[in-house]
């Protein structure tokens, strides 16, 4: 073959927009797969709705439908009371990929891209040809209906048919034709991202209407707007040279030392002090425009060698310890259940996360096998239940860590449902689509320990349950033979049988525990006992 | 709490750069973990100079070298003797996420999205604040030096210090400078990868500088060019309704017939006229440029009801069988393998996909563990290993789903390796860091297929061994008893024990194979011929 030049190889160079490449790498987005497709759908949606209605304070309560159009064809509609969106902004907000609120803030939310929406927008495209039905009001009047698709050359929006309607109530409600897709009901189909949904978001109100027309209604179990997480700084831990040097150049402060305060949590001007001190070639005094890499570099090598009050937990708002009992109550209605919340940790030693886990056992736990039970694993982050790519996420590697027989948990052969939840303001995704949580150390580290906090919990009525029953198994089998053994002692001295019987039964009963006679009340009692304890 | 309007809220509106997007989640593009994140420098790297040798012609030499700089930092260069950059394109080709020669064109290739190398530059800057060094030629007196780096708010190529050297040799060689990564022997390390690429790509030299200056080399196995996959015209039934609307707005034919022969493969005129017959309501005299979503859509059915040739094998070329036995051979010195190349399969009908599998045994196959073995399955798409996020890989699930024990094979403690490669125009990939293949049905089924057959062919070695291994420890057991048995003989009967152990010697060895006489060469030779049989 004869040799080409580059020249002539590079006659094909082109660049391409991001709305190209995720056209041609749907995957990517989540859309794989006829069912998770159609979950995909629903998530970003939803996801975005919950996020809306809590950055305003508004108790969510969100309508999905589900219509068949077809085969592997379906309507999508997502309805929330949120906010809405402004008029102008409604285009890049639901039809422009990487544009959005949330992108560039440092606080906890549910979406972190800008790129859900816009991808639901693309995918309607692509299979249909059909634009996005949009019906939104921002409240008193300012309410219109439009539709939108992506120019996906340019990544820009292109709106139609934007009507005026002063009484469309306020909130949004988008809704779009998708094609090769499907609905299914199983652990991967939309029911059962709604049902986990309402589980870790106690305080929304979902409604789901199915392709069969039947209505699910998940009400809300509590009436109280979570607290709302503040906006963070960003701690000094979690700051790269880079990220450190860019902050500085944009930044209007006259001199470094009040550039630190003024942008990162915990720099107070004693920690300023501190700093200058051991990163002395740094001259302070100078504009933050001015800071080089190895400026940089010496502050954050000096950053780390200071003490660091832990970033203020005000910025991360788990779910929360009663919340999710309760929560957990209503959907499984379990025997015995412990849950934890562990404190604030760092990921990168400065960017905070919190982990809350459950372990939950009998009534409806676990998922029923053809000989008995095994566990089931729920993940979450921020709230947002993750069905899909276990086999790499960092919750999945913890939970495989834990050596739940150490707790008398068999988590192959009981009805144990495992609950566990990441909060953080930046959730490290290992793909665009969101399923499943990068395997950072600290991560998968304080998921474990929060899982065998959990799994201690439960141990003991576990315990006292096989306790209880392995000992009414021997007193049962010992009573047997009571009243053979009293018949032939009667029969060789001539003794009544009956009062021989009742003395066997008496000596049996004074030897072992009647553990069959203990209620099951009494152990989860006990075992709650301990468990507090142990807390 | 109080609400918030929308007009309060989209005030933080904001549109982002893709390259802001992976600044902020450089895990998506593989950097996670350090030991992951110097793997894809290389990776990236390795991958663009065998497909520019390849796609110029010429037999790939390339050079890596890793140096330590620091705790965490090491400096990575990579050397090829490719085609180079042409000097107007350097910018782009390396510093501008999204652009390239790859991510349109219909074509077989390692890298398929125009991010990688851009990646790299942009990993670079974040954590060490340098540019990337280029050195390169196209040939002949147009050599240049230069720096790259990335303005990551345009996703716009920075360039300096651009130097014209005409004597430098022709190809392309990077170097950079990169933090939080670490260098690590192990089975997910630089050597592992690159002990796996040499495996994939016979026809390529080798050679890696480690950090303790440890050189090592992998020769080229095989002198000849691979040849080179055709560029391909998609197969119409590959094609979604969007795909084939943006071919026909852009098509300068006249009309439609000569459209969809101009544009797709295997359309005739007759077939052309057979998909009229059937889209009866879609006027074939009309201008592309005029096509509708409904008549693209009544186009996409008609090209589902008639029967179509498969796509050319000409666009996809596998390793072939030879090359793959070869370097089996070479790495694993195996007692016996299996290979087998699957024919040309479609993805959703019209992506056309080749799969090929090996199965060696022994020698330096699999992993030695602490009581045994256990087998090692190596994953490649396109010639390129794929090291990480197993858990959601195609090729993982279909080897779990291969029932190993019917072939005789313990694939938890034999020395057993396992070789799947899928090529394609088009690999579906999980994520943008190009590590795992997508689960789509199609390809777990070949893939499974190609395991069985290969497994099959090693199955009568294994058995054969197996069944040897049995019988020399049955021959032995009883001959252990002949001694005995002729003492007590001698003793009864007063015969001569010596010749009485003889004959009863002679008796076992007429009753049960000499098995442990036969020779593993023999066996070898056997099964060789059973699975020519099996192709």
């Amino acid at each position: 073959m004869a040799e080409r030049k580059a020249e002539e190889i590079f006659t094909a160079f082109k660049e391409h927009s991001i709305a190209e490449f995720f056209k041609k790498n749907r995957q990517m987005l989540g859309y794989s797969g006829k069912v998770r497709s159609l979950v995909t759908i629903v998530h970003e949606y939803a996801t975005n709705s919950f996020d809306a209605c809590e950055e305003a304070g508004i108790l969510p309560s969100v309508k999905v439908k589900v219509t068949e159009k077809g085969e592997d064809r379906y309507i999508v509609s997502v309805t929330d009371n949120g906010p809405g969106i402004p008029k102008t902004f409604v285009g890049k907000a639901l039809a422009t990929i990487l544009a959005g609120t949330k992108f560039h803030r440092y606080v906890q939310q549910r979406g972190q891209q800008g790129i859900g929406a816009a991808g639901c927008t693309l995918f309607s495209q692509m299979t249909t040809g059909k634009q996005i039905a949009v019906k939104c009001s921002t409240g008193t009047g300012k309410g219109y209906t439009c539709k939108i698709s992506i120019d996906t050359v340019k990544n820009k929006p292109v709106i139609s048919d934007m009507v005026d309607t002063p009484d469309v109530p306020r909130g949004l409600e988008v809704e779009g034709e998708f094609a090769d897709v499907k609905y299914e009901n199983s652990d991967h189909g939309i029911l059962e991202y709604l049902k986990r949904t309402a589980l870790s978001n106690p305080h929304a109100e979902i409604s789901f209407i199915d392709p069969q027309g039947q209505e699910h209604k998940f009400p809300r179990s509590v009436e109280k707007m979570p607290e709302r997480p503040e906006p963070a700084k960003p701690h000094p831990l979690g700051l790269y040279v880079n990220d450190l040097l860019e902050y500085a150049h944009s930044s209007p402060e006259r001199k470094i030392g009040s550039f630190l305060q003024e942008n990162f949590a915990r720099v107070s001007a004693a920690k300023v002090a501190e700093l200058r001190e051991i990163a002395k070639q740094v001259d302070f005094d100078k504009e933050p425009k001015q800071l080089s890499w190895d400026d940089a570099e010496a502050l954050i090598k000096a950053f780390k060698a200071v003490k660091w009050i832990a970033p203020e937990s005000t910025h991360i708002k788990p779910i929360g310890e009663e919340q999710i009992r309760l929560a957990m109550k209503n959907i499984f209605e379990p025997e015995f259940m412990n849950v934890v919340e562990r404190k604030t940790a760092l990921l990168k030693g400065g960017i905070p996360f919190i982990v809350e886990a459950a372990v939950s056992y009998g009534g409806f736990s676990g998922r029923k096998t053809d000989d008995g039970y095994s566990a089931t694993v729920m993940r979450f982050a921020n709230r947002v239940p993750l069905l899909f790519d276990s086999g790499t996420c960092a919750i999945t590697i913890a939970a495989k860590n834990v050596e739940w027989r150490r707790y008398n948990l068999d988590i192959e052969k009981m009805p144990i449902s495992i609950f566990v939840n990441v909060s953080s303001v930046h959730i490290p995704y290992t793909g665009v689509g969101k399923e499943s949580i990068a395997q950072e150390e600290e991560i998968i580290e304080e998921i474990r320990l929060a899982l065998m906090e959990a799994a201690r919990g439960v141990q003991k009525y576990v315990s006292g349950k096989l306790k209880a029953h392995h000992e009414a198994t021997r007193y049962n089998t010992i009573m047997r033979y009571a009243k053979q053994l009293s018949l032939d002692l009667s029969s060789i001295t001539g003794k009544d049988q009956k009062s021989l019987e009742t003395s066997i039964q008496k000596l049996v009963a004074s030897k072992i525990p009647q553990a069959g006679i203990k209620d099951d009340e009494k152990v989860e009692d006990e075992a709650a006992a301990e468990a507090e304890e142990t807390d």
